[in-house]
């Protein structure tokens, strides 16, 4: 049975991403995954949280932080302000993105810095939390490029790449990449986090009203390390497009984002 | 004595905009007052606070809110949610935006709908509350203009246009539309907001260590009127280009926003 | 038209005023603008925030809070506590009132000191921002005299006096210091914050479902500076009376504030 | 061993009170027990809480709120709004002072109305609540009084009065009504709530760092007994006035309250 | 007339406790009065609060904290958590607890120390804080004599034993000990905290909606007396028993759940 | 290399249980996992959430909460409620024990009713969401049979039984049911949830600092059904053991204390 948008089962969504496009950051990019946007960024301060004095451990820190904006879902969703604290499910997925980059990041390498990660959806359409994680490494790998550059560091902190996808079960067929309606109506989800080597990071599967065998476990693992493959190569030409000057085709990557509804 | 990027004393920035960058809200712009970046979005739901119920007040409702994203300044800010509420300013300038739609708008025609205005300040080089204000009436008139079409709405509820900019003594000379720097060293900071007939919504003038005479006062006022009926043309015209298709030209005008630093 | 209270448009409703209400505090006025009455505490003490400190900033600080008693309006408010904080218009003019004192007082003359200002609201008639900077400079005035006299600081670190009223537009004619029914049914609302010599402090003019013209701007200002001159006269004694001995005539002045409803 | 301001063992502090200084309250006073001060208030609104509808419950409800103001202490005390809740001590005492009264008010008689004291000590010197508690009765009855008057109800819902003291050992001797420095020495302390009746509402002893006798129980008693007979006395004297138009003589009843310091 | 559960009207229920039912705590006490289960435990950390090192106060410091679990109450009570806080009743027991011991305890001896007193209650039938206040006693005396053993003190910090216990008014007659059911309907209800010496610690009586007498005060004593004595002979046996190896009685009681540690 | 508590590595700890700990819970267990020990409760009310009725859901709900205890780990934890909010790992625990409970009832079965889980940490060792999981199907199961016996309703909610365990790799070596100090030093950290049928209803597996490869990965779920299939013959024995009159046995483990109602 065909996906509603006419891809393959192993088929990732089209996946575009534009640099830099808050530049106070020291890096950051807007990365989609068909209709869903997020704005990754990396902030690197030159301080380690008080507990990090307090018990004299050495090197770095990396926190991260995820917010759904209010017009991001087809229903306003209420800020996170506003109710006081992010929401249950919200501190799950950032505490994911934290631990998915810590996995392969060596903080010693740092220095007495902390790289803040922020991930801000501007548009769900599911897979916010894989976007977030495969845009924070592009997002982070630039951040510790320039801090290589102007010679704050003198070793690359990232040892290797991180990007996640989503893979699932819907009328017993493992799709990759689910957007909101596949999630929804999918009978298992599962979030894959693995490196650019093909080890794991985070696995995470989920019937929420349901169960799943082992044959559907490795069939989900199947079309995610495929996935994954993909993004990483998306991943690795970013983080080059960022040492380069921006160029004409970068008009066209653009156009992929905004004017049409 | 000339302004450090070259400006007139009654010269505004550059202002820039790009239309729907949150396809998800009834209408969004991405608007620029230079480096000042602010993602304005108008989301129009089908229901009203339940004290409008309660108390069987007819007619919409419009309500705004402003948030600056962690990685928007030089030192990175930290979240409201984490500090369990917006901040005293973040509140005062949310007011401020909600007060200044609301002199626009009759919200008797808007029937019993909420107009909710999201202001998200992408990256923070003074003016955010002008530049929010300005975006935020393009945003609503989309919106508005999008409830017309689909027959929701038979009449405009939006009266007139409403935009807002900045003016301040800096070493005695009356300047239009500062930027960070000139907001910190300015002696007077003058928020004006005004609509495009030339009345006023509000006026706020203020000399946090410092007071200022009648005649600078008028000085400030008249760079104002000046910028604001230039920022009156130019929504006038984002507001129309929503109702076209997306042009080739358009492309142009995203590569002023994005891809260099 | 005659206003309901018999007034002149450009008359002040009786001001009236009994000093160290709370004598914990360094310096405390009960002040009111007709029905409108603010308790307006002057706290130094010698210490400075945090944030001082770490940053080796010079001199003091000075800082405002407001806040409704919940018997202050004819329908009982819910106290800020029982919210977990101040609401955002309280907010707005504690920052209000800071921002005003802040402009008329050296805090390099203070030293190592923080003023506390504290205005609550026992009964709200219109105004009570207006009354609670008129008062709050009369305590302060006072505080900082009452250190003067201890030897504490040796210079005045208060350079000007600073008052404050509101005037509106109501029935197309300016008024002068609105009453409640007046400020509810105004089609603009202004606040002028002056000092002692003429010169702004702030201005804030607001039309919330409206707009007004240049004209009426003019014509609130000419009754505000008016209301102003006359406020000024009124601290002056106030502050004087606060260094002589209390007196017979205090009694009548008493009288005008209590046993009578 | 004499007091330190000389009273007797026995001897209450100088009791005073103003009525109505906030006149939006339905009834309100100003008392004071010696340099303690605390505005007492008795609003009255004709709505019960959203419990008692659902669960169907007849009559009315009375509830009591206890805050401190800032400027009340002799080092100045954060609001609680600013921490975002009252602090334990406060909520004990409003919790005393709620139960207090609910003893000698028959709810059934209010009708479906809402009776909420409000207790905002202005100055501290030991006894604020029972100065609270005192003062509450008095404006609850005279609130209740102004209903009768208007014929909402019919009949007087105050069953009996209520009032409150302190006793305290300090070096071994049962004393009456302790201010702010013998409350800080004293071994036990010990409040007492009765009624006009001579009947318990309340006991409570404690020694914070200490332990006390059987006979020290009955030494508190006796003295505690004697300052309730005391302000009952005033508190009908303080009823009774309310219902007299104000006279010459509170202007020197007003006296002993302001312009000293 | 006799009780619903068969008693005298100065019997106590059934108290019964299990020792260290939470090895991680210093001691802790399962205590039961009838139905009424409360976990006491006594955690001792060495490092006292921030402020009595800024102050630098010598010794030590105790602090206690209550809390009923949600599955205790009949109906399930919702967490303090979700509500951001405890209730102002969990607040003015938790204050009475901390205060109780602290009267026992000369906080010298226990050197810079913390000893924290938890409550948590498993399931309630009346008398909860009598129950804690009983068990708290044990378990901070059972974590003092390891404290003694280990050597970390050289003086036992507690100087007397206390115990708590509820006598209230029904039917005109004093009864000691109530369960839910009688402090419910008792028209009077007084809680006493009294040393194995007989001294009083603390004396809390109250009628919520009625008034008492000085004879029933003193019947409500006399019961209580009596209660005290027959709980501080329990706490010395459950004080040494936690000296003594398990013995064969103690292996039938705690089987094979709470014998091992 | 041996285990450091002589487990082979396809080990469980000792799996021990006391039954209905909290009798005014619908059922409650006290489930032990060697040393962590964890109060699980289920709560059935008669009622389901706002929402449900509001968007008119039919059927039940069912909700978890998770809280560790503070005197369940080394050094004394502060309460969630002095923090005013759950932390990001126990919002993350209590989300799993909802779902995985979810995975298995039948909510429509259940009728209008909410069935509350509550996990309270006594004890913690490591495994302390696994305990909670396996805990809460035990109490849940027995709660519907009590809910069936009453005839409240006529079928099994509960349509197969669930349980969780942890794995993890510890030097090259995979293990199962990891204690505190064997998951502090593991290099992943892997949490199965399955049914009893041997279906999937979550995995978790994370490297917080490192990557695992499938080979790892399929160890560990080796081992982990292994512990899964002997969790649920417990969790079968004790279902069945409330439904049956207490034994003489049981009368030995639970004594005096636990063995009444």
């Amino acid at each position: 049975m065909p996906r509603h948008d006419g891809r393959a089962a192993d088929q990732l969504r089209s996946i575009d991403y534009v640099l830099d496009i808050a530049p106070h950051a020291t890096a950051s990019v807007l990365i989609a995954f068909g209709n869903t946007r997020v704005i990754c960024a990396a902030t690197i301060q030159d301080e380690v949280p008080r507990w990090m004095k307090v018990q004299n451990v050495q090197g770095g820190w990396l926190t991260a932080e995820y917010s759904m904006l209010p017009y991001s879902t087809l229903d306003r969703k209420d800020r996170d302000s506003s109710k006081g604290r992010p929401d249950g499910r919200s501190i799950e997925i950032q505490r994911l993105i934290g631990r998915s980059l810590r996995a392969v990041v060596d903080l010693k390498k740092l220095g007495q810095r902390t790289l803040s990660i922020d991930c801000d959806v501007l548009q769900a359409d599911g897979g916010t939390r894989t976007a977030s994680i495969t845009g924070a490494c592009i997002a982070a790998s630039i951040a510790f490029n320039r801090l290589l550059e102007k010679g704050k560091i003198t070793q690359q902190p990232m040892t290797k790449k991180v990007a996640a996808i989503s893979a699932g079960i819907l009328r017993g067929e493992a799709l990759l990449d689910l957007c909101y309606v596949e999630d929804r109506d999918a009978d298992v989800d599962c979030n894959l986090v693995l490196t650019d080597t093909g080890d794991f990071v985070e696995i995470q599967g989920s019937g929420e009203e349901a169960t799943f065998t082992q044959a559907q476990m490795d069939a989900m693992l199947a079309v995610g390390r495929k996935g994954i493959a993909e993004l990483c190569a998306i991943q690795q030409q970013a983080i080059e497009s960022a040492m380069k000057p921006a160029e004409a085709k970068d008009l066209q990557k653009l156009a992929a984002f905004f004017g049409k509804k």
